[in-house]
């Protein structure tokens, strides 16, 4: 199905509505799920009437699509701004963001999961458009990783006998994964290890020839 | 809830047609998820009528609950007697193990996913029995992984200083996320990545002190 793109609201305050449903639609899916979450469910937590929802989105399956396209612009921004800026060594910012990744999801229970992840796992076999989108972010994220391995590499960090795209992969799948796991363990458990794991894979990609300033992050594996 | 377990049936009879329930069941809820798949769907491709499946069964949950207790004690009892048998290198079981998931999922168009990180992602915020049995197969999946690391590392291949425990934990997320990586994308390139990645790590894994044949895995990636 080759639905238009909803068209852009043409007041600021339609352009706030707008926002105010995807961020709510947002959350819900993200905690519930996408066939869990009813257009009832999104109009109360936004606050929106009804007959108002169709004038931003034509159906769910157009607003899901929309949400994830927010998702995927705001979160690359984040990530190459704040996880992932252009300065410093790339090692210490993957560990870093892995840590973070992890505390959030135990600060939220290990519950909801990666919003990314619980799509790909619900709905890829239902909503092919849905599945497009949620596949370009992990595209994206992947593509972040990648750029912040080959700048490693550049700076002499890391070794050059590596692909970073494929080690990109690896980390997403890593991410997914760990994430996952300690959603259905419904306890953190699972990051600690992952975590260790992480240090030892980061540390076969450093640059033999550099040597590494004491006290490493390696060796707590 | 705690609902008691079913009662085993009483007859060969009795005991093929709850078998043949099951892995019906197993079939379905993999390919369309849990509250995708109806009860009738089960009853059409079991051939068993209504009232007969009560006799086995409680409820769709209680159906639920039991196959999961059958993957888990079938994928177990697999993977200890064909994947990782106590005799032989434990790097090379767990490269052909990768390969052959990835195969497997390759095979089917990278749809299909795998039934406990579907179900991971579906049902563990909805249905809490589900959600322990899902956890405890993810639990004896590591299990296994941890038991052939620790091999290893008695029989001088890999070394001593890290925790098989915490790399069974990354080994399980890499192959959740990598199939999950893959479901979105609906193609298996991810899997490329990872296993030139997963080589790598293994390599750091090596007990250093233990010369390697030529030709070695490692060196790939």
């Amino acid at each position: 199905m080759n639905v238009p793109a909803s068209p852009a609201p043409a007041t600021k305050k339609g352009e706030e509505t707008r926002e105010r449903i995807l961020a709510a639609a947002t959350d819900l899916i993200h905690a519930q799920g996408f066939k869990e979450t009813g257009l009832s469910d999104i109009l109360a937590a936004s606050g929106v009437p009804k007959g108002s929802f169709y004038h931003y989105f034509q159906s769910k399956e157009d607003l899901g699509r929309e949400l994830l396209v927010r998702y995927r612009i705001e979160a690359r921004a984040f990530l190459e701004r704040e996880a992932f800026p252009p300065t410093g060594e790339v090692i210490p910012q993957f560990v870093r963001f892995f840590e973070e990744s992890a505390r959030e999801q135990t600060e939220g229970g290990c519950k909801a999961g990666c919003l990314l992840g619980n799509l790909a796992a619900e709905i890829t076999n239902i909503h092919e458009d849905l599945r497009r989108e949620v596949a370009q972010c992990f595209v994206e994220l992947g593509e972040v990783f990648a750029d912040a391995l080959e700048r490693g590499q550049r700076a002499g960090e890391l070794a050059g006998d590596f692909d970073p795209a494929a080690a990109a992969t690896f980390l997403v799948s890593v991410m997914e994964g760990s994430i996952l796991l300690a959603k259905a363990r419904r306890e953190p458990g699972a990051f600690a290890g992952v975590q260790a794991s992480l240090i030892r894979y980061f540390d076969s990609l450093r640059n033999p020839a550099r040597p590494v300033d004491a006290p490493t992050l390696g060796g707590v594996a």
